[in-house]
């Protein structure tokens, strides 16, 4: 099985829409001051938000999140759908113990946003919950020092490196509207892990590119689709370098995504200081997701979007014994209701 | 929402079966000379198995397992899913990388084969994917230097330590039976995060001994069933110590499942020298389900089993933080099929 050459992501058609009936973006201080910051539900003053550990504010960062998109549907969720960049997924998995909710960890890098809405939606499809809620985060300072390097070090960054987003967002999907216009998720694409063989810690974007492109044709090719059936084709964070990749690759197989494509990274830390490539970590796309698209959508800005949440499956330990960092990326249909 | 006490854990009764078409299951020399040894599909010869490090190794035992398993079904499958112990679950993550198949990436600690069987039962159920293909695993060498202390340094492991399996096992559920009596499930409970406060990496029977309580117990109250209802009532890697524990805390509850009860566990090194409370990790509960159980319920000895695999959340960063180890624990209703 090993040699045989797959057809690309497994493309899902939800025969039942699943609401997205709930949302919270929780944001660090810079992404709140930066040219989305209007649209995050809060902003928090510093990188503890009172805690004593930068661990234990990105928890905070995630149970307040989930518990804020609950509020916001008013609904009782069966399950909680997550993760997050941490080893052993802390943030997810210790929110789940303090909110009390049956709990599905999920890891998928930084391309957890799409996968829990991907898990979600078919719960939800199948007649196997009625709502779920759905969340992703990450935090500057527990992922320099997980992956790269503390920050107590001072260690300069490459030119191409992209800042974690400090951030947390969340989803709550159900079975029935809760209001007009309420944007619904169609069809999911579940990719496969793509792998470029970058090595290096700081060069996330050009992981991800290759397992987006792969994901995005073939969501494309699937449903017999074209790039102008969507108001915005959005990726996770592959920051400005990698979205350049993205698009020249896609040319390359003869798809033109540049009228469509936006990049989450790209857009959260656009023109500020030290913005280097933009944006990265899972909650980069989880809060853009939930704090700036979905309330356009609903506005009315976009229709239609599909959401490419993209992760690079970075191990410090495999890196180390010489192997190379891999990329995945899940896409959801995402489209206004009526 | 956080003081909100919960009913328990989320209940699914598939409407359509989903059959268990293909299994397999590999392990380390130790577990083949043990009491299971026998029904083991492949021993490996060392703790290499002819690869330059442990998480190699890791990654081989996952790969070739999940092959196995794709192998026997003889079947395409549209997802795996999967994960293990390492940090960002390598050893699913590049599995699924080698073997080209659209990825879903879990994290329940050694809960994760259960996990992977619920999410691949609602993408069968639902109708969203043909067949997928489960896996988990785990090695001895690889989690004690990332959870404990490095072999090499000959650290003394306490009465109540538990030995991680090496072994990898898989599964491939599918709409459509392969041939007759092939085990189906019926239905699942997807587990709570408890925490009793265990703070002690050496003693996770204890930390997961009452996740696994809540999950069989609101299993039981929300089907109407009683412990009688099934020929076994398996968790996975408790142990001894915690399987004791398990049995105890049902009993104080009202429910004595004691007749029942079986711990992969605590079944995988019974009587060898060095057994102290048992095996655990991912690979433990995977291999005891592919090699043992399933095979034993093809031959008819077990015709309705509740496979609950159960997991530690073992964060050694936010454990010296002074957080807890908490535990989780998902149930599947396993029936021998017509």
């Amino acid at each position: 099985m090993t040699d045989k050459e797959r057809d690309g992501g497994h493309t899902i058609r939800f025969k039942k829409p699943i609401y997205i009936s709930g949302k919270a973006s929780i944001v660090g201080r810079n992404e709140g001051e930066g040219p989305l910051g209007g649209f995050f539900d809060q902003v928090i003053g510093d990188a503890t938000w009172g805690e004593s550990s930068f661990e234990k504010c990105e928890k905070k960062l995630f149970r307040e999140a989930a518990a804020m998109a609950v509020s916001s549907a008013g609904v009782e969720p069966d399950i909680l759908l997550g993760g997050d960049l941490l080893n052993q997924i802390v943030s997810a998995g210790y929110s789940a113990r303090d909110l009390g909710l049956p709990f599905l960890g999920l890891y998928g890098a930084c391309s957890t946003m799409s996968e829990s809405m991907i898990v979600g939606s078919m719960a939800i499809s199948g007649g196997f919950a009625k709502s779920v809620v759905c969340a992703a985060s990450s935090h500057y300072a527990t992922s320099e020092r997980q992956f790269r390097f503390p920050l107590e070090l001072g260690t300069p960054k490459s030119p191409h490196a992209q800042n974690t987003v400090i951030g947390a967002g969340s989803v709550v999907l159900s079975a029935e509207p809760r209001m007009e216009n309420e944007p619904v998720i169609t069809a999911a694409t579940i990719g496969r892990v793509s792998d470029p063989g970058v090595s290096e810690a700081d060069n996330m974007g050009a992981a991800m590119a290759p397992a987006a492109v792969d994901t995005v044709i073939s969501h494309l090719e699937n449903m017999g689709e074209s790039p102008e059936d969507y108001d915005a084709i959005i990726t996770g964070d592959l920051g400005t370098l990698g979205s350049e990749l993205f698009v020249d690759m896609c040319k390359k197989l003869g798809v033109d995504v540049s009228r469509v494509h936006m990049d989450c990274g790209s857009m959260i830390f656009k023109g500020m200081k030290d913005e280097y490539c933009g944006g990265s970590g899972c909650g980069c796309s989880a809060v853009t997701l939930a704090g700036y698209f979905l309330k356009e959508m609903l506005m009315g800005k976009y229709k239609k979007v599909l959401f490419t949440a993209t992760g690079a499956l970075l191990s410090p330990t495999v890196v180390q014994q010489g192997e190379s960092i891999p990329g995945i990326a899940h896409a959801v249909v995402i489209e206004r209701g009526k």
